[in-house]
């Protein structure tokens, strides 16, 4: 079956930056067929034809960096100082549970889906549900079961979460739309043996490898005080700073570190949204593209970073990187949208895939209306995206060429019934701490 | 007529921030009549009720400040160094008329309502243009005739402006939603003179004076090497600061100008959104609101700021001001809704009137859907406001008791024919500037 989109502003975010004013878009199944200027268009033989009334055409957008179960917890004690750990960890660790994180991720995944995301990289406990819940809604996930010393809501010990992890790792290995990843926490909260165990994990099975890193600013602290080095020298010293590691945050970077980054080949997972929410800085995102990075964005879990599209972020970044900066030429619109779609795919590996809108790539494609109050004038599809835009105008999302949204709503599910269902779950803690404060 | 609205979350900003987290309000005509909690509700004879689902119900939120006529400039050239001068000033001079004004006006205000804004402040040129849309719209209005000295798309000389300046007051003097105000367009773009001469109309029909002040670097600089004195300290000096001054931006402040604004009760409109995507720098508002000034939020005009609503200042006030201070305790979600919505009715010292959900108070009222994906859950619903909420949110809004916004769409109006009506006066200028650049 082919489909088309026709009558659309087309941003193909291909190595030329191609915009097609009136263009069009062809695909057969999972893959693009065809793309370019509507004078190139002929309506093919059992085709359905989809107008897509002057909307912007742009790929999926990928989001780095995500706590999928974490939907619980978002707007809970937000301007609380350390609320992760007089509320978070506590009732994380209290009241999560398998069905939980999989309610959970079905809500937080339609979130994405209705805001135009169409990848997500994430980090969680019991993350086979997690990948279940992806399963569900037909999102292409890369998952990441998270290891923790202290232990977390699935397992006392990080060890058998290192067992679970390989375990499901196997189970995943070969699905076409979820890549199993390994997810030890932080630089700070696991040991230099179970960061290296997961590594090795990583290494053995060819997954990609994420983690917070350089966060937190009684990190730097640490690892300075104890070896006199950066957290991310520190990783590299280890051995597990390598082009499979995605890392998230890095908002303390120093020069070694650009150079350790760019030389191993690693990405960054940037989170303005949940980084200045959370007052921790701005990350040297200049600086990292100076010295060849790749960076992608991420949206944080809803606990921290509360909506779940890159939209959001989009502004975000332009408004925080042109301020800090001093100039307002700098990142233009078209090179923020970039980090939003085939930076993010490269950051992955994965952006001979997905990533931008060409022919032989996934048919991982967003559609904006333009009906909405502002969205126009439209002088530049990328500024309307960036500056004006938010994820209320995506009106049509395919993910591997599938419909999975469809006039803003889910096209195979109900969002009350997820709702419902993840309320309920919420409901039917052992402990009551959501109810306890829940308005 | 009584109407009621149940069944919501009431967010008051009344002076004890009172919430009713099960609350209704009652209103007839253009007045509050009873505000509380659902146990004490009666449903009075004869009244419409209308079933709020569990929405958010606040007060309508105050824009402080406004190019309502430059919906045209929208997107244009966002990224590029001085596009004031290079793209801006020079199209408004060639291309603006009476009838762009009026068209662009009822779509920014069009945005503006359904984005939950029932109070604006506008400076802009043919303001008796803007005040016929703003009356069209039924939207309160607070709209000031730009004076400049070179000359605008209205007047070439700015004595002339102030003519009608001045009868553009006299005409509305007694208006019940639109308030006149005299609006010199900033400290370096106006002489001694027409500053003092629009001065003397504010203080003449007493009536609010607004101005770009402290917003730009070589403005600072220019002041400092010409008197040795600051932008406010001078204005100050000539008798402009005083509590009928709304200041726009005030990004470069120091102690002495903290003092004379505190001291004359004269209001800043800070326009975190505006100043940050043009790498101005970040106003400290922190500091103003030590110093006991009151802040309101603006969103600048829709070339400036992009979107015209209230709720995305609140993101960006909150990510900013967290972030810079190195706090995320610091202003608490409610202080920034306060900012939106009370702080904004002290600045124009409509307080009494507006600003909050009182019994006496008229009827300007937002309610905002929770049904959405981002809506949930709710734990403190002004972290629901400030974190997770959009424009897109918005159902329903009264202004003065005039149901203006129904299920997201405006109750009067077509959005698509003002949008039609307005491209039709884009693309009918002179000299094409428009259409050239458009896509």
């Amino acid at each position: 079956m082919i489909t088309s989109i026709i009558n659309v502003i087309v941003i193909t975010m291909n190595s030329e930056n191609e915009v097609f004013p009136d263009g069009f878009i062809q695909f057969k199944n999972d893959k693009i067929t065809l793309i370019g200027d509507r004078k190139d268009y002929v309506k093919p033989a059992e085709c359905e034809e989809i107008d897509g009334k002057r909307g912007i055409l742009m790929p999926g957008m990928i989001n780095l960096h995500s706590h999928l179960g974490m939907i619980p917890f978002r707007g809970l004690q937000d301007d609380c100082v350390d609320r992760l750990r007089k509320f978070l960890l506590p009732m994380e660790k209290a009241e999560m549970s398998p069905e939980l994180v999989y309610a959970s991720t079905k809500y937080a995944l339609s979130e994405m889906l209705l805001g135009g995301i169409t990848t997500v990289m994430d980090m969680y406990y019991f993350e086979k549900e997690t990948a279940r819940a992806a399963q569900d809604m037909s999102i292409r996930a890369f998952l990441g079961e998270t290891i923790i010393d202290e232990g977390a809501c699935d397992f006392e010990n990080p060890y058998e979460s290192l067992e679970y992890a390989e375990e499901f790792i196997q189970q995943y290995q070969n699905h076409p739309l979820i890549t199993p990843c390994i997810a030890p926490h932080s630089t700070t909260t696991c040991s230099e043996d179970v960061l290296c165990k997961a590594h090795e994990l990583s290494r053995k099975y060819s997954v990609p490898l994420t983690m917070h890193i350089s966060e937190m600013d009684y990190e730097i602290q640490y690892f300075m005080e104890k070896y006199q080095m950066s957290p991310i020298a520190y990783m590299n010293h280890l051995g597990i700073v390598d082009d499979r590691l995605v890392a998230a945050h890095c908002i303390y970077m120093n020069d070694g570190d650009f150079a350790i980054m760019k030389g191993k080949n690693a990405s960054v997972a940037h989170c303005i949204g949940s980084n200045t929410k959370a007052a921790k800085g701005i990350a040297p995102v200049k600086d990292m593209i100076e010295h060849g990075i790749t960076v992608g964005l991420g949206t944080d879990g809803p606990a921290s970073g509360n909506t779940l599209d890159i939209i959001t972020q989009f502004k975000l970044f332009a408004d925080f990187h042109k301020n800090i900066n001093r100039d307002r030429s700098l990142f233009p619109a078209s090179s923020i949208v970039a980090m939003g779609t085939i930076n993010g795919a490269k950051a992955l590996h994965i952006d001979e895939y997905i990533g931008s809108l060409e022919a032989g790539k996934q048919a991982d494609i967003v559609l904006l209306e333009t009906e909405s109050v502002n969205m126009f004038p439209i002088y530049d599809p990328y500024s309307t995206l960036v500056y004006s835009a938010n994820s209320s105008n995506v009106s049509m999302v395919f993910v591997a060429g599938k419909c999975v949204v469809k006039d803003k709503k889910l096209k195979e599910h109900n969002l009350k019934d997820l709702r419902e269902e993840l309320m309920n779950q919420m409901m039917q803690r052992e402990n009551n701490l959501f109810q306890e404060h829940l308005l």
